[in-house]
């Protein structure tokens, strides 16, 4: 595999560019593309410009909606439904936190299910504007039913990530961000490019064995919730999948489970949806709504430096604060530039070609 | 192992009479006695009366103020911090999910965060009451050191439980009620009694080797956290973990990592601890604050219905409902009665020898 380095400012332009083709407003197109670089700032190369031709595959079969109306259609003080008008989820998402953030302004906290809307990004993105303004920031969405719940052979829930974000002092926020399944599909892909055997415990095939094939989801096969199996907790795993899911849309009136509309252009969407577009969960808590900022944000950094500093297993290796790897990834690839696999620049220069923009190299 | 069966109100009065013994308040002995048995009902048998004599013994050494003053300390419309005053948490919990409920009723949603609390039962009971009002309820805590982070040979977090719960229609609340290690120490108690082997990963022994001994966190080892293993998960299991130990505590003053107090009285607290008791979360959110009740209600009985009936890798199982099987439970138990293990029976006659009650059989 061979990567080719670009700067940030190199990938942002084509970002843009690919979104202005698509009908995108500047401040739409200028939005979607930092969602999408700051995953690959921040070292998550397969939500990054790696999507991007998928979404424009996406608004070609007219199920992103280029110029959307994203709108309240529900809210109390501090609860609201957004519509996102089947817009980019890249931008319907920031508009729902902006609106979490403006709420817990306010009252404390403030919490917005979407409808209507589409793949977000990464989960990240999403919960650091509001660790931006001090508050703690969660995200949540649903996604494309890949994963079988414990006892089940159908795909019936997504990755189903979820997402908190705490501010720190010293140190960088505090990011949970993960798929609620036992690997993401990410993880599969570098397996199928690789051409070598995932561990036991990610993937079942159709009949519900456990298999070590990357490939098998192309089989009838289902991506395994966190856990893995009964015996080490997949039913929790299932159960937090099952969260994001009903908050992010059976909460806002979005499609659940299996009806969720696939990402990938080529699989069509269900006649019989139960909802509109895919859904997402966006919350805000000013932290002084609980305790002085600064007192919160110390004991984090006592946090962080006790378990930092734990004893571990292998000397060689630390444990890891949440975030912080991602976090070392952006200070590095905001100076050196990002490195994007020869296969998706390639991608990308069809893409180009395509829509009549100038290539990335 | 044999099982006598007592009614709920034999049980309950038992226990009313042990917190009246502690010195508690007619009020707090019938709230505390209520989340015990609601457990023991729910088939959840680790966290109902088996824990008495264990709460006993905390009083017994000041550790539980039988007579706490629990307030606010500090708020905002939809936010605020409690002190539980060194209370049962089977008090303070309650309390604190009430002003939750009351400043959703008010704004639309409400959040509270604990300190200087105790262990609080099951998370699920403090969900519910939010559930009961047509609310999403959610219940964290923190608690005594036993996981292990990944990499690490310390135990730095609790098993600490996050619960999600949802009103249903015709169909029981979904409540997604999890420990987020990979089991929880009552799983490894039934393996001690048994004298059996537990699967691997669910503990490690003292030098971070994988081990199938039940008895390992005797000899210095560590439950994992949901995932098991860094191929499979354990980080996201670790954060998880993370993020109710902050919301629980690094949020509201309370003691957290390996600063929480342990729940056993034979083990002295931190001599420097880094805040007060153990920590909550709580919160409740109305709703009819994002979508009419009855059409969230009506699509998530369309979800259960679609998730029950899924195509099972055996035909003889289906695909579980979360709180499905501990709804099932309380209908059961609240007719034919509550099956108590002879131990826990004989455990709790000696506990009210000791402080002059009646005993239970």
């Amino acid at each position: 595999m061979n990567f080719i380095t670009f700067t940030e400012s190199n990938l942002r332009d084509f970002t843009f560019n690919v979104f202005k083709k698509m009908g995108c407003s500047d401040e739409h197109a200028t939005l979607a593309t930092d969602v999408l670089i700051r995953s690959d700032l921040r070292g998550i190369d397969s939500h990054g410009v790696a999507r991007l031709s998928g979404y424009v595959r996406l608004w070609e079969k007219k199920r992103i909606n280029a110029t959307p109306n994203i709108k309240i259609v529900h809210e109390t003080p501090t609860t609201a439904t957004v519509d996102g008008d089947a817009g980019l989820g890249l931008v319907v998402a920031p508009f729902a936190m902006k609106i979490a953030i403006e709420k817990a302004e306010k009252y404390g906290s403030g919490w917005v299910s979407v409808k209507n809307s589409n793949h977000f990004g990464i989960a990240g993105y999403h919960a650091l504007l509001a660790v931006e303004q001090d508050m703690i920031g969660i995200s949540m969405t649903n996604a494309s039913p890949l994963v079988a719940p414990t006892y089940s052979s159908e795909r019936l829930l997504g990755t189903n990530p979820m997402c908190y974000a705490f501010p720190a002092g010293k140190y960088p926020p505090v990011i949970v961000d993960m798929a609620t399944a036992a690997a993401a599909n990410g993880k599969l892909e570098i397996a199928q490019r690789a051409n070598k055997a995932i561990p036991d415990g990610w993937v079942q095939d159709k009949s519900g064995d456990s298999s070590t094939n990357p490939n098998e989801l192309k089989s009838g096969g289902s991506l395994l919730p966190l856990g893995s199996d009964k015996d080490h907790g997949s039913h929790k795993g299932y159960g937090l999948s099952a969260t994001v899911d009903i908050l992010s849309a059976v909460l806002s009136g979005a499609n659940y489970g299996p009806w969720v509309p696939p990402f990938v252009a080529f699989l069509e969407p269900s006649a019989n949806p139960v909802g509109e577009g895919l859904g997402h969960f966006l919350g805000a808590m000013r932290v002084d709504g609980f305790r002085p900022k600064e007192d919160f944000k110390n004991h984090l950094d006592n946090w962080v430096e006790r378990f930092k500093n734990a004893n571990t297993i292998d000397p060689d290796k630390k444990v890891i604060i949440p975030g912080e790897p991602e976090h070392a990834f952006e200070q590095e690839r905001k100076v050196s530039g990002i490195p994007i696999i020869d296969v998706v620049v390639q991608d990308l220069n069809d893409l180009a070609k395509k829509l009549g923009i100038d290539g990335l190299a």
